[in-house]
């Protein structure tokens, strides 16, 4: 039995945050609790999420180089507004730097951030410099929504379950890293249009960030369905092998391809969308109607139980990196 | 002679950044280094900012309670919205927690936070929650601006120079803690109503956020003129005594006054106006043409020497909290 963590996890805090707030105000089309919230100014729908990147926590010094650092900042944040179907437009970095880091570690972050967002015209227009105890990097990206918002909220029972690229390589960069092996950690994936395409067609989309099987339990529970997914049909990553493979592939965080609901008639038009926007998407699964779950079967029907349930960022030190 | 640090301090990072990037892109009307950048988004104009709190260099536990800490860095946001002229709209929190801080320490963070924002309709969006070593509030605030923007490059040769408020309570309230007095920080004061309504005459406007000789440096830098503060002028803080009051009023940080450049004709307006939003305007010097400095001078028009330089977040120990 894990222990109980003093600290509330992430998600709990969140869903603790959404209940105090309730409706966030006028203008905010959605608040807190999904890849970011939307609110309206004027006539567009600017599309707002905020994560960190803190040293010890999510990476350790020497797995990134500065410059990898500043892509991986500004990719995490996008793949939020990618899976709200919006594009990037502007953002800001505030950095927690430790004594002994000095300027040209704090440049070649920014410059790994800059060239990531100017790959999407997005814009870097402010920052904030600070001490720290380790070096965090916290960014808040600025997104534009396309015509079509998708939340998590929006699964209906019937449709299909489909992810893009494949999942587990980052599970096994970091688990192999862990047994002393230098691997590179794999780069977030770039996954802006795929998400602007797809977002024309999903009912509702988020990135996999926490691990395939969390992240579906937040759509599971915003949409007030049920999802199956047929483990043996997950696209694993061809450099995650072993026996752990398709574990790591359903339950590690951190790899950053979209997972989005369909209707069965639009799959192929979605398959087509992704592939235009460079990468494969694959039906894992099926939207259920029923009590907010997410099950996982074999090829013979049967239920498969997981050993860990994916990457929650407070949920203690076993899965840190 | 100070040792040089290692790190470059906050202010030479957003130099040699702004450098870097050069013209931030389209729709970026304001880019890095003002106390806001500003974003044309359809017929609106965003103003965007980002600022920490950080357990050990800006507060420490035991100074702040949690709630207060909430209120506080919703707060030094929203005096940088105000600084434009703008605002606030809508903000997200990241928050860096450490182990021992629970739930219930969480939740009054973002109560005081909510409270703070609702006074000006603006909506707490949304946050992100990671493990860190030490308690970290990070914001990042939009706010609208108005229908001017100031900046802090705007100030003109012959223009007076003016503080809301008055200066070196927090300076002195820092001091006496040191010292083992238990005297309460003082809360970040509201001049939101007073920006927005000085934007309509101001020439350039600024945050008192790292002690007015400082700031007045950045005005001084922005718009290529010199300026003469008359220390006499200055007004200091009823809490704010001793023989070192003055200097502290003229260098330490963190008070979230408003300084601004008004040409003399529209001085009297501005004090009107100042006072329409509940606060005080009091003129302090006056722009002259020059190089870009910050001369302190008293009654007999004799330049007066400052012991320290104001308040830069990673410019070393001394001056931190």
């Amino acid at each position: 039995v894990p222990r109980r963590p003093r600290a509330p996890t992430e998600h709990e805090w969140i869903r603790r945050l959404l209940r105090r707030l309730g409706d966030a105000g006028p203008g905010v089309v959605v608040g807190p609790g999904d890849d970011a919230a939307a609110l309206r100014v004027g006539s567009t729908t600017l599309l707002v999420t905020t994560d960190a990147l803190v040293e010890g926590v999510h990476f350790r010094t020497g797995w990134l180089s500065p410059r990898a650092l500043g892509e991986r900042a500004y990719r995490v944040n996008a793949s939020d507004v990618a899976a709200m179907g919006g594009r990037p437009r502007a953002a800001v970095v505030a950095l927690e730097v430790p004594p002994g880091v000095g300027a040209r570690v704090l440049d070649q972050i920014v410059a790994g951030f800059v060239a990531a967002a100017r790959l999407h015209g997005a814009a870097l227009v402010g920052g904030n410099l600070a001490r720290g105890r380790a070096l965090a990097v916290t960014v808040t990206l600025l997104g534009v929504a396309g015509a079509r918002i998708v939340t998590r909220g929006g699964a209906r029972p019937g449709d299909v379950v489909a992810v893009t690229g494949r999942l587990g390589a980052t599970g096994c960069a970091v688990r192999a890293r862990r047994a002393g092996r230098r691997v590179a950690l794999p780069r977030v994936p770039d996954r802006v249009e795929a998400g602007a395409r797809l977002a024309a067609v999903a009912t509702a989309m988020i990135d996999v960030s926490d691990g395939l099987v969390q992240d579906l339990g937040h759509v599971a529970r915003a949409s007030g369905v049920a999802i199956r997914v047929d483990a043996w049909r997950v696209p694993v990553a061809p450099t995650c092998r072993g026996r752990h493979a398709l574990g790591i592939a359903l339950t590690a965080g951190e790899d950053y391809e979209l997972a989005c609901t369909v209707p069965p008639r639009r799959l192929a038009a979605a398959r087509r969308r992704a592939r235009g926007a460079g990468v494969a998407l694959t039906a894992v699964g099926v939207v259920q109607a029923g009590r907010p779950s997410v099950t996982i079967v074999d090829e013979a029907g049967r239920r498969l139980r997981l050993r860990a349930g994916g990457f929650d960022h407070l949920a203690g030190p076993r899965r840190r990196r």
